[in-house]
């Protein structure tokens, strides 16, 4: 699907993509797991939450779906991760957490850099394109929380998906292009996402309703 | 999109669309607001309303995803709409809630009759073509309340959906067609959304289980 | 849109296909009305889960959405049977309990069929096939689930979704092709359905997180 000149590159790219793919899939196993959901619901969710990115992306930048169901491979690997998270015990997982959320922010770098180059490559205006690297990294989780009855993690804790955002400007402004600035950028995301969650950064909220009152007030009028 | 005859009503309609857009976007980051979501859950969650809602409606009548990207303008504006509703205090949103409503109508009513003219275009069936001018009307307005962890909004307080689904059957039935008409069709629908919330009009429930005990002891059984 | 040699298997296929889609509906309107919703919400919400499946179905195997609203005869069909279930005594939906489970099944089997036959027919690899049956039967459930602001039901209890994949499965390793053994496929799937409510079989949940606090503690740390 990329091109990015040299081959070296673009097998490097397929392996972060796998990476990451294999990361959301963990990461929709153990909310499963959390929402005591059954088996099959750990299966669901952790594909849920890898191919429904992969699916949002699809639909966001009109790539056909069946290029998903080609994945052959992955397939077969995320069958296997899952299996493997449920047969573990619970303590090697706490254990691999952090390499986790590693992977996982591979995954939201390499997919927000596709969602945001698709965008270029078919002229959108730069907001369109932020908004693409922003939906096509962090889309997966917001499906699999939606799927796990909560609210998506991405709009209240954490810097998530702001980095995808910042990607997508990056190479909207052209800032980034070329193989191997791409490959920085996703660098880049992947240490500022770490960064965010060892010092455990968070976003303001928005306007504090200190006179929420007079708004409950007024619609009780 | 539309072509109406006239030049000067594809222009109006062109600003209708505009003008629904921008509340929907509002709306969405209102309820990001109250669910307490961080500053860019505020922006994505008021871009999942508007364009959501425009996506809903591509999905549903199969136009490309991409003529949403493609409107260059309505991000910007939707963009510095937010960032509007981010810094202003939250008293002048209060008094403004009036003509958030009166706005979110117009969108209410320019994607209903877009996603009803679509179907008819394609010579759906009568009851798909309410059905397409409901989901496309609320569909944004759904999508916005699954993202904030609400039950939708339109499944079970004021009379909202029902305008769209009323307008999709004038037109389904042909009473309404050419542009003069579908303007005074639009009208309507904002005026009896607008009469609904002023009167805090509400449908009836479904049946009322005053013996769900029978079920519940029915399912334990 | 299936072709499976005898003209008489068609036309039974379509049948199931049309109880299936009914089952849908109903479900989605049952727990509209569990959930309070008013009369318009009972109708979208079942519109929801009958088609909504449907829409999943065409948007993972790349069917034009428009085939959706070209089911003239179902959606008149689906309105009719909406209305019956909010104008009958609920004690009668009680009664028919049963049969609205059996017609679920039919159902759930029917779509599920379909998905794993689409994925075979762009020779999909095993486990996607595998998928698409599961996501394509099980698809407007958690639609349903997901605007009634629950938690999807094919998650947690009971055993829906399974059949569904070990029907992928089924179709994915040959096991089972031509007409005669998919309509026998489809009986099995009903029966197994039937017999896992009857005896409210369960599948185990994920890993017991007995070191749950740890994990949480950790994460407080």
């Amino acid at each position: 699907m990329f091109c990015f000149g040299g081959g070296k590159i673009i097998v490097t790219w397929e392996i972060l993509n796998i990476i990451g793919t294999l990361a959301f899939v963990i990461s929709g196993a153990l909310v499963a797991i959390e929402e005591k959901y059954d088996i099959l619901g750990v299966y669901v969710l952790g594909f849920i939450t890898a191919f429904g990115g992969g699916l949002i992306r699809n639909l966001l930048i009109d790539i056909p779906i069946r290029t998903i169901w080609e994945q052959d491979f992955l397939f077969g690997i995320a069958f296997l991760v899952i299996t493997v998270v449920l047969i573990i015990p619970s303590k090697w997982i706490l254990q691999w957490q952090k390499w986790i959320v590693f992977f996982d922010a591979i995954g939201l770098g390499a997919f927000a850099i596709q969602g945001a180059n698709f965008a270029v490559s078919i002229k959108a205006p730069f907001i369109a394109i932020v908004i693409a690297s922003t939906m096509t990294g962090a889309g997966g989780g917001m499906l699999r929380d939606v799927f796990a009855g909560r609210k998506p993690m991405i709009f209240h804790s954490d810097i998530y998906a702001l980095w995808a955002a910042l990607a997508g400007m990056a190479i909207g402004l052209n800032i980034v292009n070329g193989p191997y600035m791409t490959f920085f950028l996703l660098m880049l995301i992947v240490i500022c996402r770490m960064l965010s969650v060892y010092y455990a950064w968070n976003l303001p909220q928005g306007i504090k309703w200190n006179d929420q009152q007079s708004m409950n007030n007024k619609r009780d009028a």
